[in-house]
């Protein structure tokens, strides 16, 4: 492990602190010595434990105690003037990170029946606009209005298929999209589908078994990649499980295995998902349960992802919930079940789970490659360039975001950021909005969308995009956001953003961007400063949510950056070079107006060695 | 659950935020009226999972996106304006809680060799000064000086035994002494007897078994209970276990039972303690090591619990490291067994264990009633009060403590004390020093000791005090604090500080101090000020390491507070009325010459209905 500091900040001696079964340890790193202004230092990890934890102890001068001379742990979520606990120590995972190609990559979202209407399926409605829907459904064209409120919100579809976005991946391959992410496409009784009647098969609807292999080949064929999505807390009850569950035979005669799949209770009622009743949930403890849906070749997970389906990964839904009920947790048993049916059907394949909270105790490397929270980063920017808009804060029963200074983003996206593997981290996703929350372009401030935008694909983890977002789309909430993408309707196009994501995908293939460390170097009120760097490379970022003019510290920012033209910018965010006290001090002075962030590409630090 | 908030201070509605099956729920606490300028606020939390973590959410006026009116978590931790992982949520456990006797408790810590020599060991030594010793001891007359460096170490032999400590009840009880803990009384080959040979009689040295079981029927008879000193993580290489194990018959046979105690490898080497091979690690996969130490009536545990011994409980050395090696950790399970042994042979036994670092993660309710943490008290309190001496800091490689502000002392004590039940708080060891670390008096200013005892004797926990601490005792690292107690000596008496922990024993009979909430009021430099509460009564405390003159906020006291005289004080410090502005706010001038505290009983709050 290296670790560089301020050649000018008084640090004279490094312990790395390591937890070797819970007892701590101290080693002292040894000095390689100093360039570029930066004394470098090594140390030995040992990672004894599945998952490793260390720490950083700085002693510094003046010594003794002088507050100027105090010692400062440094952990994953900053440093520290006094101990802390483990919690936020670094850490590594003794198990095998995700695969490589997904570390950082730029992925999207699409909810399956608002995306695209192929053009065979509306031919064969006749030229009518509303598709031809089951009888629970209502049917909507094109350009109708969202239903987000009252029965109808489920029942609406508009007829988005699987050809439909095969049809249309000039427009991903454009915005430099690595991978789509699919919302559940199984039959179900809904437009979300997340109620599904049968894991074996695709929805007839959005084009039956073979629309999405045709799909998945095409990405493939492009360098896309494609993940599902799957609910393993819960069912529908109209799923075929839970029919023949709790169906006659099974309550008279016993002997029906589905039986076991579900939580039922003497008197004939069920355990179930936030006590909705047509959402059961599935009893973990069942084996037949577990071969059926996550473990070995036969399951569900494998299914999909072996020819001709070829999937290249899951994502969970209600991921945290899963397999826990009071005393019971199988939680961790069951994915690490599903992790090993999965890499053994596709040893590249990709796990995420969502945990909408504090994500970060159940992705320590032995189950998923990454997390789809909201936590670290989703609610700090939006608390960050709220305009005080009311929208569901999906996470706490607050009219709206509460509003956060840059110093309180910060706080918070390390506080829920530290306790991931780093490279659980590079594989977890970032996004500014999604299928279940508003949209950012209307919680934000004018021009905020695109800020968060640029700050989802410079920090570390997987961007993502939520299809509509490239068209600066609305929504207060996670049904109002599901709007059918404006491909013919320019006049609902809010915002056409699709030069910046352009933009913005081709940057994220930059190495810094996608497996780079992170370094914040400024957070304070409207404004934000931070870099990933790579030997070699760093990437400066700075963005402002309002007008801002601020003077950073003589050497705050990295070698190279006085002169240096942005690689991106949105709105007017200008660092500028001006001299301070003596000749040598070198001051950089940022200003903005309004919300605005720039990139720039600068030399790297080099390693001794290199 | 009952939250109280100021009536003025325009929290609007609160909510509680529970985390059931590792989803966050929220439900709006009911207003309940003002009653004393306080808001009243009762909520209901399920106890769904055998950890139930909750915190409240508190909106204020005015409402909307100005800084003014943003919403706050409150925690374990304190108060936060942006959002917060759960680690430090409140905690309720669904295991029953240790004993009532020992909630806030005064225990005392002796270290037997050095506690005191009988009167009848004394004669039979032919009046020489020093005892007889074993082969591998090194005789001391009681007036020597304690060798802390080098082989004689662990050698030198005082000669302290129990009847000595018998003799003495007097002493322990005039202090307010509860509860007896003595560190280890097996036979070894040590003056800490922590590598015992065998865990089945008391070491004749001390007076053996009868010597024992004399000294817990005088202790009971005057209402002090005792406890005693296990280790579970590792055995010395000297313990009969130990012995049979490594012996050549099991080398050879392999049909000894003792031989799966412990790690041994094809070649015969061993897993041990830090690689110290005189200290050989358990493998408590061992059925056999299970049912001799910690399972059953016939166990270890059980048998010094139970007539004619009847110890009240134990304290687990190493506790956790116990059962953990890599990818190996039955540390729970080996506990929760522990645990239910000791609760059948007594079931009002009292068990707590040390974890020296982080450790609130190990203590959830299922197994310990409380641990013996340096993190959350001990070092912070070094921290805050130090000279700048240098000592052991026992937790880092630091030359000496690093030097607190109050500030840095609340909110290390606080991150390391949130993760805790509150009734595995209440049970936790309070120190100010220990027979593994040096002692207070050394280690802080002078006035600073007495202020660390009167710290903790008012903080929530069990005041440990650690013999000698009340004769000032001095000493810079573990072995060269156990010091023979001064009795004959008064030259060795640093300062008599016995009637402080008198006051502070009796003091600690309030029940506010023993289970009272605990509230911060004030925490900035050298000053510290908080309270503990109960319906019907307050106890305000207030600490300082320096001179200082602090205005507190008006209203900041509990009522009362004005005129009222301190039932303890150490030093000078005062609290005085003064207006400020307008006639109606009065505010508090704190004054304090040095190193000084003072604790004052006030009526206490109201709640509704009471």
């Amino acid at each position: 492990m290296r670790l560089r500091t301020r050649a000018d900040g008084g640090v004279v001696r490094v312990w790395v602190r390591t937890v070797e079964d819970a007892e701590p340890r101290h080693a002292a790193a040894r000095p390689l010595g100093s360039i570029g202004g930066w004394d470098w230092w090594e140390a030995r990890v040992r990672v004894h434990n599945p998952v490793a934890r260390y720490r950083f102890l700085l002693e510094r001068e003046p010594p003794g105690s002088d507050s100027e001379g105090r010692p400062a742990w440094l952990n994953a979520a900053g440093m520290w003037t006094h101990d802390v606990p483990d919690t936020a120590d670094f850490r590594l995972s003794a198990e095998a990170p995700g695969p490589e190609w997904a570390a950082g990559a730029v992925m999207y979202q699409v909810f399956p029946d608002r995306f695209a209407r192929s053009r065979a399926a509306s031919r064969s409605d006749g030229g009518s606009e509303a598709p031809h829907v089951p009888e629970w459904a209502v049917a909507a064209a094109w350009g109708d209005a969202v239903v987000h409120e009252g029965p109808d919100t489920a029942r609406q579809l508009f007829g988005g298929d699987l050809n439909g976005i095969r049809e249309r991946l000039d427009h991903l391959e454009a915005l430099g999209v690595e991978v789509l992410y699919l919302t559940p496409i199984f039959p179900a009784r809904s437009n979300h589908r997340y109620d599904a009647s049968t894991f074996r098969h695709v929805d007839p609807l959005l084009g039956g078994d073979t629309a999405l292999a045709a799909l998945v080949e095409a990405c493939h064929a492009r360098g896309i990649r494609v993940i599902g999505d799957l609910t393993a807390n819960h069912t529908g009850d109209a799923h075929e499980w839970f029919r023949r569950a709790a169906g006659d035979r099974a309550a008279s005669s016993g002997d029906v295995p589905e039986r076991s799949y579900y939580y039922f209770r003497p008197d004939g009622s069920y355990e179930s998902w936030w006590g909705v009743p047509s959402l059961p949930k599935l009893d973990w403890a069942s084996g037949g349960l577990r071969r059926d849906f996550v473990d070995g070749p036969g399951s569900v997970v494998a299914h999909w992802l072996t020819e001709p389906y070829g999937l290249d990964g899951w994502r969970l839904d209600v991921g945290n919930m899963t397999g826990r009920l009071g005393v019971i947790d199988h939680h961790a048993e069951v994915f690490r079940l599903l992790r090993a049916t999965a890499l053994a059907a596709r040893p590249d394949a990709l796990l995420v789970a969502e945990s909408t909270n504090d994500a970060a105790a159940d992705f320590q490397g032995d189950t998923f490659h990454g997390s789809m929270s909201y936590a670290s980063l989703t609610r700090p920017l939006w608390g960050w360039l709220t305009d005080g808009t009311a929208v569901n804060y999906f996470g706490a029963p607050l009219a709206r975001p509460p509003r956060l200074p840059a110093e309180d983003f910060l706080a918070q996206y390390r506080a829920f950021s530290a306790a991931y593997p780093w490279d659980v981290r590079l594989r977890s996703l970032s996004a500014i909005d999604t299928h279940d929350t508003a949209r950012a372009a209307t919680v934000m401030v004018p021009g905020g969308q695109e800020v968060a935008a640029v700050l989802a694909f410079t920090l570390p983890g997987m961007p993502l995009v939520f299809a509509g977002d490239e068209f600066g789309l609305t929504g207060v909430d996670g049904e109002d956001s599901r709007t059918p993408m404006p491909w013919d309707d320019p006049d609902r196009i809010a915002a056409d953003l699709r030069p910046l994501y352009e933009h913005l995908g081709q940057l994220r293939r930059e190495p810094a961007l996608r497996i780079g460390s992170l370094r914040w170097l400024w957070a304070e009120g409207d404004v934000l400063v931070f870099v990933r760097e790579l030997p070699g490379c760093t990437v400066l970022v700075a963005a402002a949510r309002a007008d801002a003019a601020v003077e950073l510290l003589p050497g705050l920012l990295p070698e190279g950056w006085a002169g240096a033209e942005p690689v991106l910018a949105v709105g007017r965010l200008r660092l500028e070079a001006a001299s301070v006290g003596n000749a040598h001090d070198v001051a950089a002075l940022l200003s903005a107006a309004g919300p605005s962030a720039a990139v720039w590409r600068l030399p790297g630090p080099t390693p001794p060695g290199e």
